[in-house]
């Protein structure tokens, strides 16, 4: 009955080391969120399918997981039915709930079932993953964490201020430098009334969201194919390409712009934001660039975007302003603002610059040899001692070959190895092999505590 | 459009203040787990359906959520089929995943899938939530929180004496009193042996394991039922009640199972874990308990479960020794111990006796009122640095009145509120009101952030 035993196409094991080192990206998130009064929320991984569907356009909808009804979920069925009903048909009946797709929509489904119980602004976060049966290839997966702060029922800009402050934390604390761009939607809307093609800003933005992937010539294709003229995209492109500081483009775009009054608005909050994180300390740049817009649809106002300056790798943050996210649950004008750290790629920009610090291999510090059975009753009170110190230890659980032994402390990266023989026992001394360098020396239990905590 | 946005039935969202304290506990299992040189891994959450079925029972296999291919669901199956096709059937041929039911399944298609990366003996923990599709009731859920820790690959029994030891600590650190109740199978076994029943051990041990909920006349009964004679029964109850202390049970065990090698072999293995235990501080009696059997079958060796004291609630822990967890995904030989803490009921416990530390509440330490732009720029700076010191603060997003914001502060529980107005601002320093005895105070810059690490 023996199966060789695999996981589904897509989805990951994460072994003890990989575990360490996203702890270590997860909590140094959750330790600067926490430190600016985000807290943290979970929601279920299933949600109903009437929350989920139709939120993530009609492909969304098909990378859906879908969980079968229990019981017999063909029982809401006439048999004959199945003949000829649709696969999509099929689906939507014999599933009531799914799996959860991204943490915004169930975020938005939680602030207005319990909104009687929350006190608003409402600063959460939430580290979870996220399911989508999307084709797996190198870097996307089934399974993947988000890691997502909002703050909704506030239009402060301060909050704006705070998340940019947060990701600039962030990253300072993970050692990545990066360059942290932003741009108001409120632009967007004013270039496309600017070139004439207020009526087409949707298809504007996805054009211009794909400049990166596709350059300007396949945006320019694109906008056409929209039905721009060419006149109007004409005029788009110095826009885009404007240059210069952040207060050289706002003050060129103020110019380019000053017909449109959400124009106005959006350049207005960019210098407000701007100024206000001139007094504050930051480690990496905050730059205008005109030429971010973000696929998602739901944007109305700041949008953020941060890409790592050493390694060629997509946006490893994103977020941005909205003004209606819970309206599709039937709570309007509740205005919201977040972000949400790409766990999955700063994981490979870590591995890639190799800045994880030494603590994140985590396991014990030190390992006691095992001679047999009175070594082990001398040492086991001695390693309850230790592990009252909140340093981790173990002994080695039998008294084999002394080389298997020494094998598994050096397949963990035990740093050190305690020897206790008849005379250590005498002495009261332990004797410490430091692993790394292979020195050899006699320690008191106080002097060994100092040591493993160092 | 507008929907009441719901759950699915039996699922939770867990709010700040739940997550504040769901987190204290399973940061403690945690700090505890790593003291002992366990080391985390993670699983996904779907697996293959091949690696699920036939591991818990029919009863099990019903209870495992299916995800539904996606797709085209029905691709495979002739429509025909579908008139007669029967539930279980179609669940079986359209879909190919489900959603882990326990962690020790997945753990052990872990080990026999790596098992060339990993170094023996593997100690690993793992905290992730699981699902079933079970009957929601009060304190049963759909989608609960496991807690394992497991040791694979070495017979040695030390591995349960460091189990009990983690068991004790955590209990201890987290302040509920506990009995840790131990048993061997191997003593179940030499019972059957002993009172004629040798081929009906796993009726013996299904019966006894529920003593707890029907009581010996129920067990007598159901023993009947199962084909034991009178005579075994009556000479199955003594044993069952004997008392004393461990060491009287186990030197009268000695001689009723004296017959019986695997009866020997379980009290020498209860004698050295006890022995052991007596060298080492426990803040809990750890009791051997006879009519202890723990309903699943793979256990061989020692079990483990753990009772509030102070609490009528069921078991909060369990466990036990394997000798072949992995033999049904091909790897025999396996032997293995662990161990589970139930979150949920640990979780109740402790709201019960009202045992949650001050600092399980979260959220910020302080939170600036805002007076306007002015006040705004000359506390950002400060709010920086507060927060540079890993201290949780916020600024109220708008100068909105007063009472709004004491109230926001005192919904969210923060207990230091700071006003600074245009007195401070010349004065260098910082108004702050305790909220919890309402006394204002002046402070200079460092005396705030001594206050507020205090």
């Amino acid at each position: 009955m023996a199966q060789k035993p695999s996981i589904p196409k897509g989805t990951r094991d994460f072994s003890p080391e990989e575990m360490a080192k996203r702890n270590y990206i997860f909590n140094t998130i959750r330790e600067v969120y926490k430190s600016y009064g985000f807290r943290e929320i979970e929601t279920p991984a299933m949600e109903n399918l009437s929350t989920l569907t139709g939120k993530y356009g009609e492909e969304g909808d098909k990378l859906l997981f879908r969980i079968l009804n229990s019981g017999d979920s063909l029982k809401d069925f006439d048999r004959n039915e199945l003949l000829t009903i649709t696969p999509t048909e099929f689906a939507a009946r014999a599933c009531d709930r799914g799996l959860r797709y991204d943490l915004t929509v169930p975020f938005a489904r939680f602030v207005v079932q319990h909104k009687n119980e929350l006190t608003f602004p409402f600063k959460r976060y939430q580290i979870q993953p996220v399911w989508r049966a999307d084709r797996p290839q190198k870097g996307r997966y089934r399974e993947f964490f988000q890691c997502d702060a909002d703050v909704i029922g506030s239009d402060s800009l301060l909050h704006e201020i705070e998340l940019i402050q947060i990701i600039d934390k962030v990253f300072g604390r993970l050692g990545i430098r990066v360059s942290i761009l932003i741009n108001n939607r409120k632009l967007l809307t004013a270039i496309g009334q600017v070139i004439g093609a207020e009526d087409k800003i949707v298809d504007l933005t996805i054009a211009i969201d794909k400049l990166d992937k596709i350059g300007w010539d396949g945006v320019h294709q694109e906008l056409l194919a929209k039905g721009f003229t060419e006149g109007a995209i004409a005029s788009l492109k110095p826009i885009l390409e404007l240059s210069g500081t952040n207060t050289d483009k706002l003050t060129t775009l103020e110019e380019s712009l000053k017909s449109s009054e959400v124009g106005m608005k959006g350049i207005e909050e960019l210098r407000y934001i701007m100024r206000k994180l001139d007094l504050i300390p930051l480690q990496n740049e905050v730059k205008l660039d005109l030429s971010l817009a973000r696929g998602l649809n739901y944007y109305t106002g700041a949008i953020f975007e941060v890409k790592a300056l050493d390694v060629q790798i997509g946006s490893i943050t994103g977020g941005g302003r909205y003004d209606d996210l819970t309206g599709v649950f039937g709570e309007k004008g509740m205005s919201g603002v977040g972000i949400s750290f790409g766990a999955d790629r700063i994981f490979d920009v870590l591995n890639t610059l190799d800045l994880y610090p030494e603590e994140t291999k985590g396991g014990s510090r030190l390992m006691f040899v095992n001679f047999g059975e009175k070594e082990e009753e001398y040492i086991l009170p001695l390693l309850y001692k230790i592990r009252e110190a909140n340093i981790a230890a173990e002994l080695y659980p039998e008294s084999v070959k002394m080389k298997k032994q020494m094998n598994y402390a050096d397949q963990l990266s035990i740093p050190y190895v305690a020897f206790i023989g008849a005379d250590e026992m005498a002495n009261n001394t332990i004797t410490i092999k430091d692993m790394k360098t292979g020195e050899q020396k006699s320690y008191t239990f106080e002097e060994l505590i100092t040591l493993l905590r160092g």
